[in-house]
Protein backbone atom coordinates (compact mmCIF):
# COMPACT_ATOMS: atom_id res chain seq x y z
CA UNK A 1 0.00 0.00 0.00
CA UNK A 2 1.18 3.46 -1.12
CA UNK A 3 1.89 6.25 2.01
CA UNK A 4 -1.36 8.46 2.43
CA UNK A 5 -0.95 11.66 1.71
CA UNK A 6 -1.25 12.80 5.30
CA UNK A 7 -1.73 16.93 5.99
CA UNK A 8 -3.53 18.84 9.06
CA UNK A 9 -5.72 21.37 7.70
CA UNK A 10 -4.87 24.49 10.07
CA UNK A 11 -1.14 23.87 8.09
CA UNK A 12 -2.21 23.90 4.73
CA UNK A 13 -3.48 20.32 2.29
CA UNK A 14 -0.47 20.64 0.08
CA UNK A 15 -2.74 19.72 -2.92
CA UNK A 16 -3.73 21.73 -6.20
CA UNK A 17 -7.55 22.37 -4.51
CA UNK A 18 -8.70 21.54 -1.04
CA UNK A 19 -10.32 18.04 -1.10
CA UNK A 20 -12.56 18.62 1.52
CA UNK A 21 -16.13 18.83 0.18
CA UNK A 22 -14.76 16.68 -2.63
CA UNK A 23 -14.30 14.02 -0.14
CA UNK A 24 -17.47 14.52 2.15
CA UNK A 25 -19.91 13.74 -0.20
CA UNK A 26 -21.30 13.82 -2.73
CA UNK A 27 -24.46 15.74 -0.14
CA UNK A 28 -28.05 16.22 -0.18
CA UNK A 29 -28.76 19.67 -0.82
CA UNK A 30 -30.64 22.32 1.97
CA UNK A 31 -32.45 24.26 -0.82
CA UNK A 32 -34.06 26.82 2.24
CA UNK A 33 -37.16 28.67 1.71
CA UNK A 34 -38.01 31.72 4.24
CA UNK A 35 -39.38 35.18 4.42
CA UNK A 36 -37.73 38.28 5.99
CA UNK A 37 -39.27 40.45 8.30
CA UNK A 38 -40.56 43.03 5.41
CA UNK A 39 -42.32 39.81 4.09
CA UNK A 40 -39.45 39.34 1.10
CA UNK A 41 -39.22 35.76 -0.44
CA UNK A 42 -35.38 34.26 0.04
CA UNK A 43 -34.63 31.04 -1.24
CA UNK A 44 -30.94 29.46 -1.01
CA UNK A 45 -29.11 26.23 -1.22
CA UNK A 46 -26.95 24.77 1.20
CA UNK A 47 -24.56 22.03 0.46
CA UNK A 48 -23.87 21.52 4.25
CA UNK A 49 -27.54 19.91 5.31
CA UNK A 50 -29.00 17.21 6.42
CA UNK A 51 -31.75 14.50 7.96
CA UNK A 52 -30.77 14.19 11.89
CA UNK A 53 -33.71 12.96 13.53
CA UNK A 54 -36.82 10.70 12.48
CA UNK A 55 -39.36 11.59 15.12
CA UNK A 56 -39.58 14.16 15.17
CA UNK A 57 -38.38 14.80 11.85
CA UNK A 58 -35.62 17.16 12.31
CA UNK A 59 -33.09 18.59 9.62
CA UNK A 60 -30.18 21.12 10.20
CA UNK A 61 -28.05 22.49 7.54
CA UNK A 62 -24.75 25.08 7.93
CA UNK A 63 -23.98 28.76 6.74
CA UNK A 64 -20.80 29.74 5.86
CA UNK A 65 -21.78 33.09 7.16
CA UNK A 66 -24.55 34.63 9.39
CA UNK A 67 -26.45 34.92 5.86
CA UNK A 68 -30.08 36.03 5.17
CA UNK A 69 -31.12 32.63 5.14
CA UNK A 70 -29.89 32.19 8.95
CA UNK A 71 -31.15 35.66 9.72
CA UNK A 72 -34.46 35.44 8.64
CA UNK A 73 -35.09 31.70 10.22
CA UNK A 74 -33.90 33.72 13.18
CA UNK A 75 -36.74 36.21 13.54
CA UNK A 76 -39.61 34.06 11.58
CA UNK A 77 -39.00 31.22 13.55
CA UNK A 78 -39.60 29.36 10.28
CA UNK A 79 -38.14 27.59 7.22
CA UNK A 80 -39.16 25.72 4.38
CA UNK A 81 -37.36 22.98 2.65
CA UNK A 82 -37.45 21.88 -1.06
CA UNK A 83 -35.96 18.61 -2.88
CA UNK A 84 -33.86 19.98 -5.55
CA UNK A 85 -34.01 17.85 -8.64
CA UNK A 86 -32.13 17.20 -12.01
CA UNK A 87 -35.49 19.65 -13.43
CA UNK A 88 -34.55 21.95 -10.82
CA UNK A 89 -30.77 22.07 -10.99
CA UNK A 90 -30.53 25.61 -13.26
CA UNK A 91 -33.11 27.24 -11.00
CA UNK A 92 -31.52 26.23 -7.98
CA UNK A 93 -28.17 27.77 -9.43
CA UNK A 94 -29.88 30.48 -10.32
CA UNK A 95 -30.94 30.74 -6.52
CA UNK A 96 -27.35 30.07 -4.94
CA UNK A 97 -26.39 34.03 -6.58
CA UNK A 98 -25.51 36.22 -3.63
CA UNK A 99 -28.29 39.42 -3.92
CA UNK A 100 -29.57 42.37 -2.02
CA UNK A 101 -31.89 40.92 0.84
CA UNK A 102 -34.97 43.01 -0.96
CA UNK A 103 -34.55 40.85 -3.97
CA UNK A 104 -36.98 38.08 -4.38
CA UNK A 105 -35.24 34.80 -4.87
CA UNK A 106 -38.08 33.08 -5.98
CA UNK A 107 -38.66 35.72 -9.17
CA UNK A 108 -34.75 35.77 -9.43
CA UNK A 109 -34.29 31.73 -10.27
CA UNK A 110 -37.76 32.18 -12.23
CA UNK A 111 -39.67 29.99 -9.83
CA UNK A 112 -43.52 29.93 -8.75
CA UNK A 113 -43.67 29.44 -4.91
CA UNK A 114 -46.48 27.71 -3.43
CA UNK A 115 -48.26 28.62 -0.28
CA UNK A 116 -47.38 26.14 3.10
CA UNK A 117 -50.07 25.48 5.13
CA UNK A 118 -49.07 25.57 8.38
CA UNK A 119 -46.10 28.43 8.23
CA UNK A 120 -45.57 31.40 6.45
CA UNK A 121 -42.75 30.50 4.64
CA UNK A 122 -43.33 29.61 0.78
CA UNK A 123 -42.26 26.48 -0.76
CA UNK A 124 -41.05 25.88 -4.18
CA UNK A 125 -44.04 24.94 -6.40
CA UNK A 126 -42.32 22.64 -8.96
CA UNK A 127 -40.37 20.71 -6.00
CA UNK A 128 -41.61 17.06 -5.78
CA UNK A 129 -41.31 17.43 -2.02
CA UNK A 130 -41.10 20.18 0.11
CA UNK A 131 -40.66 20.58 4.46
CA UNK A 132 -42.53 23.14 6.77
CA UNK A 133 -40.17 23.52 9.62
CA UNK A 134 -40.07 25.31 12.87
CA UNK A 135 -37.12 26.34 13.85
CA UNK A 136 -35.67 24.31 17.18
CA UNK A 137 -31.76 25.15 17.60
CA UNK A 138 -29.22 27.83 16.09
CA UNK A 139 -25.55 28.52 17.11
CA UNK A 140 -22.16 29.54 15.93
CA UNK A 141 -20.01 26.60 15.04
CA UNK A 142 -16.93 26.09 17.62
CA UNK A 143 -13.34 24.86 17.00
CA UNK A 144 -11.18 22.47 19.22
CA UNK A 145 -10.11 25.66 21.20
CA UNK A 146 -13.67 26.72 22.07
CA UNK A 147 -13.68 29.67 19.25
CA UNK A 148 -16.41 30.44 17.16
CA UNK A 149 -16.18 29.67 13.80
CA UNK A 150 -18.39 32.06 11.82
CA UNK A 151 -20.39 29.24 10.49
CA UNK A 152 -23.58 28.71 12.09
CA UNK A 153 -25.97 25.99 12.63
CA UNK A 154 -29.87 26.44 11.80
CA UNK A 155 -31.57 23.14 13.04
CA UNK A 156 -36.09 22.85 12.25
CA UNK A 157 -38.34 19.70 13.31
CA UNK A 158 -40.66 19.24 10.13
CA UNK A 159 -43.76 19.72 10.83
CA UNK A 160 -45.51 19.07 7.95
CA UNK A 161 -44.55 17.14 4.34
CA UNK A 162 -45.80 17.65 0.75
CA UNK A 163 -45.33 14.70 -1.65
CA UNK A 164 -46.20 14.29 -5.15
CA UNK A 165 -47.79 11.15 -5.18
CA UNK A 166 -46.49 9.94 -8.81
CA UNK A 167 -43.03 9.91 -6.47
CA UNK A 168 -45.21 6.89 -4.57
CA UNK A 169 -44.77 3.18 -5.67
CA UNK A 170 -47.51 1.79 -3.22
CA UNK A 171 -47.26 3.65 -0.51
CA UNK A 172 -43.24 3.66 -0.88
CA UNK A 173 -41.36 7.15 -1.65
CA UNK A 174 -39.26 5.80 -4.20
CA UNK A 175 -35.36 8.08 -3.84
CA UNK A 176 -34.26 7.36 -7.37
CA UNK A 177 -37.62 8.72 -9.59
CA UNK A 178 -37.86 12.28 -8.67
CA UNK A 179 -33.91 12.56 -9.95
CA UNK A 180 -32.63 13.98 -6.94
CA UNK A 181 -29.18 15.89 -7.49
CA UNK A 182 -26.29 15.47 -5.04
CA UNK A 183 -23.35 18.37 -4.07
CA UNK A 184 -20.03 17.14 -5.26
CA UNK A 185 -16.67 18.46 -4.62
CA UNK A 186 -15.50 20.62 -7.53
CA UNK A 187 -16.50 23.92 -9.02
CA UNK A 188 -20.32 23.69 -9.96
CA UNK A 189 -19.84 19.91 -9.54
CA UNK A 190 -23.12 17.40 -8.89
CA UNK A 191 -23.84 14.18 -9.15
CA UNK A 192 -27.84 13.04 -10.44
CA UNK A 193 -28.63 9.59 -8.40
CA UNK A 194 -30.45 6.81 -10.65
CA UNK A 195 -31.93 3.78 -9.78
CA UNK A 196 -29.34 1.77 -11.51
CA UNK A 197 -26.94 2.90 -8.95
CA UNK A 198 -29.02 1.37 -6.12
CA UNK A 199 -27.97 -1.85 -4.27
CA UNK A 200 -28.98 -3.08 -0.55
CA UNK A 201 -27.39 -5.13 1.93
CA UNK A 202 -29.22 -6.61 4.85
CA UNK A 203 -28.27 -4.94 8.28
CA UNK A 204 -26.80 -7.30 11.05
CA UNK A 205 -29.01 -8.09 13.95
CA UNK B 1 -50.47 19.08 -11.05
CA UNK B 2 -51.80 16.46 -9.03
CA UNK B 3 -52.85 17.22 -5.44
CA UNK B 4 -49.62 16.45 -3.42
CA UNK B 5 -49.69 14.10 -0.72
CA UNK B 6 -49.79 16.90 3.06
CA UNK B 7 -49.60 15.42 5.82
CA UNK B 8 -48.02 16.17 9.52
CA UNK B 9 -45.42 13.90 10.87
CA UNK B 10 -46.96 13.97 14.73
CA UNK B 11 -50.14 12.87 13.12
CA UNK B 12 -48.71 9.72 11.05
CA UNK B 13 -47.89 9.48 7.34
CA UNK B 14 -50.75 7.79 5.47
CA UNK B 15 -47.95 6.03 3.63
CA UNK B 16 -46.93 2.35 4.04
CA UNK B 17 -43.59 3.48 4.97
CA UNK B 18 -42.16 6.43 6.47
CA UNK B 19 -40.37 8.70 3.35
CA UNK B 20 -38.05 10.59 5.38
CA UNK B 21 -34.65 8.77 4.55
CA UNK B 22 -35.69 7.93 1.27
CA UNK B 23 -36.62 11.85 0.48
CA UNK B 24 -33.54 13.22 1.98
CA UNK B 25 -30.56 11.66 0.39
CA UNK B 26 -28.87 9.35 -0.54
CA UNK B 27 -26.48 10.74 2.03
CA UNK B 28 -22.98 10.81 3.06
CA UNK B 29 -21.89 7.54 5.56
CA UNK B 30 -20.38 8.68 8.92
CA UNK B 31 -18.34 5.71 9.55
CA UNK B 32 -17.11 6.98 13.04
CA UNK B 33 -14.32 4.74 15.04
CA UNK B 34 -13.77 5.61 18.57
CA UNK B 35 -11.92 4.56 21.38
CA UNK B 36 -13.77 3.34 25.16
CA UNK B 37 -12.16 4.46 28.40
CA UNK B 38 -10.70 0.60 28.53
CA UNK B 39 -9.08 0.91 25.04
CA UNK B 40 -11.99 -1.44 23.48
CA UNK B 41 -12.22 -0.20 19.52
CA UNK B 42 -15.47 1.01 18.43
CA UNK B 43 -16.84 1.61 14.97
CA UNK B 44 -19.93 2.59 13.46
CA UNK B 45 -22.03 3.98 10.70
CA UNK B 46 -24.27 7.06 10.83
CA UNK B 47 -26.16 7.81 8.02
CA UNK B 48 -27.13 11.48 9.58
CA UNK B 49 -23.37 12.94 8.97
CA UNK B 50 -21.88 16.05 7.27
CA UNK B 51 -19.03 18.16 6.61
CA UNK B 52 -20.21 21.49 7.85
CA UNK B 53 -17.26 24.12 7.67
CA UNK B 54 -14.42 24.29 5.60
CA UNK B 55 -11.78 26.45 7.43
CA UNK B 56 -11.59 24.99 10.35
CA UNK B 57 -13.07 22.12 8.96
CA UNK B 58 -15.97 20.61 11.04
CA UNK B 59 -17.99 17.27 10.79
CA UNK B 60 -20.82 16.19 12.71
CA UNK B 61 -23.22 13.56 13.10
CA UNK B 62 -26.38 12.24 14.87
CA UNK B 63 -26.91 9.41 16.62
CA UNK B 64 -30.85 8.09 17.45
CA UNK B 65 -29.81 8.09 20.98
CA UNK B 66 -27.11 8.08 23.48
CA UNK B 67 -25.14 5.09 21.80
CA UNK B 68 -21.76 3.70 22.08
CA UNK B 69 -19.61 6.60 19.84
CA UNK B 70 -21.38 9.52 21.37
CA UNK B 71 -20.88 8.31 25.09
CA UNK B 72 -16.88 7.41 24.21
CA UNK B 73 -16.23 10.81 21.99
CA UNK B 74 -17.62 12.39 25.28
CA UNK B 75 -14.86 10.91 27.56
CA UNK B 76 -12.13 10.86 25.08
CA UNK B 77 -12.67 13.91 22.99
CA UNK B 78 -11.77 12.05 19.87
CA UNK B 79 -12.77 10.40 17.56
CA UNK B 80 -11.84 9.51 13.47
CA UNK B 81 -14.29 9.40 10.22
CA UNK B 82 -13.69 6.73 7.89
CA UNK B 83 -14.63 6.94 3.89
CA UNK B 84 -16.67 3.99 2.97
CA UNK B 85 -16.66 2.60 -0.34
CA UNK B 86 -18.36 -0.46 -2.49
CA UNK B 87 -15.08 -2.46 -1.86
CA UNK B 88 -15.68 -1.82 2.31
CA UNK B 89 -19.39 -1.95 2.01
CA UNK B 90 -19.72 -5.21 3.71
CA UNK B 91 -17.68 -5.00 6.30
CA UNK B 92 -19.38 -1.04 6.93
CA UNK B 93 -22.43 -3.26 7.45
CA UNK B 94 -20.79 -5.50 9.70
CA UNK B 95 -19.79 -2.89 11.96
CA UNK B 96 -23.59 -1.90 12.00
CA UNK B 97 -24.35 -4.23 14.34
CA UNK B 98 -25.39 -3.70 17.67
CA UNK B 99 -23.18 -5.50 20.21
CA UNK B 100 -21.80 -5.05 23.64
CA UNK B 101 -19.10 -2.14 24.61
CA UNK B 102 -16.25 -5.07 25.12
CA UNK B 103 -16.71 -6.12 21.54
CA UNK B 104 -13.84 -5.03 19.09
CA UNK B 105 -16.09 -3.54 16.33
CA UNK B 106 -12.88 -3.85 13.91
CA UNK B 107 -12.44 -7.39 14.34
CA UNK B 108 -16.43 -8.22 14.37
CA UNK B 109 -15.99 -6.40 10.80
CA UNK B 110 -12.75 -7.97 9.65
CA UNK B 111 -11.16 -4.65 9.20
CA UNK B 112 -7.64 -3.74 10.32
CA UNK B 113 -7.05 -1.01 12.04
CA UNK B 114 -4.14 2.01 11.49
CA UNK B 115 -3.09 4.53 14.42
CA UNK B 116 -3.73 8.30 13.92
CA UNK B 117 -1.15 10.41 14.37
CA UNK B 118 -2.25 13.41 16.17
CA UNK B 119 -5.34 11.27 18.30
CA UNK B 120 -5.42 7.87 19.94
CA UNK B 121 -8.81 6.44 18.19
CA UNK B 122 -7.97 4.08 15.61
CA UNK B 123 -8.72 5.02 11.29
CA UNK B 124 -9.58 1.88 9.20
CA UNK B 125 -6.36 1.28 7.38
CA UNK B 126 -8.36 0.17 4.20
CA UNK B 127 -10.51 3.17 3.85
CA UNK B 128 -8.62 5.76 1.18
CA UNK B 129 -9.63 8.68 3.31
CA UNK B 130 -9.82 8.87 6.98
CA UNK B 131 -9.82 12.22 9.31
CA UNK B 132 -8.74 12.51 12.63
CA UNK B 133 -11.31 14.18 14.61
CA UNK B 134 -11.87 16.19 18.09
CA UNK B 135 -14.89 16.81 19.21
CA UNK B 136 -15.90 20.87 19.15
CA UNK B 137 -19.91 20.08 20.19
CA UNK B 138 -22.47 17.65 21.39
CA UNK B 139 -25.66 18.06 23.00
CA UNK B 140 -29.51 16.78 22.61
CA UNK B 141 -31.55 17.92 19.69
CA UNK B 142 -34.74 19.87 20.81
CA UNK B 143 -38.26 19.86 19.11
CA UNK B 144 -40.10 22.64 17.77
CA UNK B 145 -41.66 22.85 21.76
CA UNK B 146 -38.23 23.06 23.21
CA UNK B 147 -38.09 19.20 24.72
CA UNK B 148 -35.86 17.04 24.40
CA UNK B 149 -35.57 14.67 21.44
CA UNK B 150 -33.50 11.39 22.21
CA UNK B 151 -31.24 12.20 19.34
CA UNK B 152 -27.56 13.60 20.04
CA UNK B 153 -25.35 15.33 18.17
CA UNK B 154 -21.61 15.40 17.82
CA UNK B 155 -19.47 17.92 15.89
CA UNK B 156 -15.80 17.66 15.72
CA UNK B 157 -13.03 19.51 14.09
CA UNK B 158 -10.87 17.58 11.19
CA UNK B 159 -7.04 18.16 12.96
CA UNK B 160 -5.44 15.76 10.37
CA UNK B 161 -6.15 13.94 7.20
CA UNK B 162 -4.83 11.15 5.27
CA UNK B 163 -5.93 10.13 1.48
CA UNK B 164 -4.78 7.71 -0.37
CA UNK B 165 -2.84 9.34 -3.54
CA UNK B 166 -4.47 6.95 -6.02
CA UNK B 167 -7.89 9.14 -5.43
CA UNK B 168 -5.88 12.45 -6.61
CA UNK B 169 -5.79 13.62 -10.11
CA UNK B 170 -3.00 15.84 -10.45
CA UNK B 171 -3.40 17.50 -6.76
CA UNK B 172 -7.23 17.41 -7.60
CA UNK B 173 -9.31 14.63 -5.17
CA UNK B 174 -11.66 12.66 -7.97
CA UNK B 175 -14.77 11.74 -5.60
CA UNK B 176 -15.73 8.99 -7.46
CA UNK B 177 -12.58 7.20 -8.24
CA UNK B 178 -13.10 5.64 -4.49
CA UNK B 179 -16.33 4.62 -5.38
CA UNK B 180 -18.13 6.15 -2.39
CA UNK B 181 -21.36 4.51 -1.27
CA UNK B 182 -23.82 7.18 0.14
CA UNK B 183 -27.35 5.81 2.39
CA UNK B 184 -30.68 5.42 0.80
CA UNK B 185 -33.94 5.46 2.47
CA UNK B 186 -35.82 1.69 2.40
CA UNK B 187 -34.11 -1.15 4.23
CA UNK B 188 -30.31 -1.27 4.04
CA UNK B 189 -30.48 0.34 0.48
CA UNK B 190 -27.55 2.48 -0.76
CA UNK B 191 -26.26 3.93 -4.02
CA UNK B 192 -22.99 3.87 -5.81
CA UNK B 193 -21.43 7.30 -6.70
CA UNK B 194 -19.68 6.92 -10.44
CA UNK B 195 -18.46 9.46 -12.52
CA UNK B 196 -20.84 8.91 -15.90
CA UNK B 197 -24.02 10.43 -13.20
CA UNK B 198 -21.48 13.94 -12.78
CA UNK B 199 -22.44 17.14 -14.39
CA UNK B 200 -21.28 20.75 -13.54
CA UNK B 201 -22.71 23.78 -13.48
CA UNK B 202 -21.13 27.83 -13.42
CA UNK B 203 -22.20 29.21 -10.07
CA UNK B 204 -24.19 32.99 -10.82
CA UNK B 205 -21.75 35.19 -9.45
Amino acid sequence: MTEHHFYEPRHGHGLRHDPLNAIVGPRPIGWIGSLNAAGVRNLAPYSFFNLFAYRPPIVGFASSAWKDSAANIAVSGEFTWNLATRDLAEAMNASSATVAPEVDEFDLAGLEAAPSRLIAAPRVAASPVSFECRLTQQFELTDAGGAGTGAWMTFGEVVAIHIDPAMLDDGVYITARARPIVRGGGAGEYFEITEDRLFAMRRPT
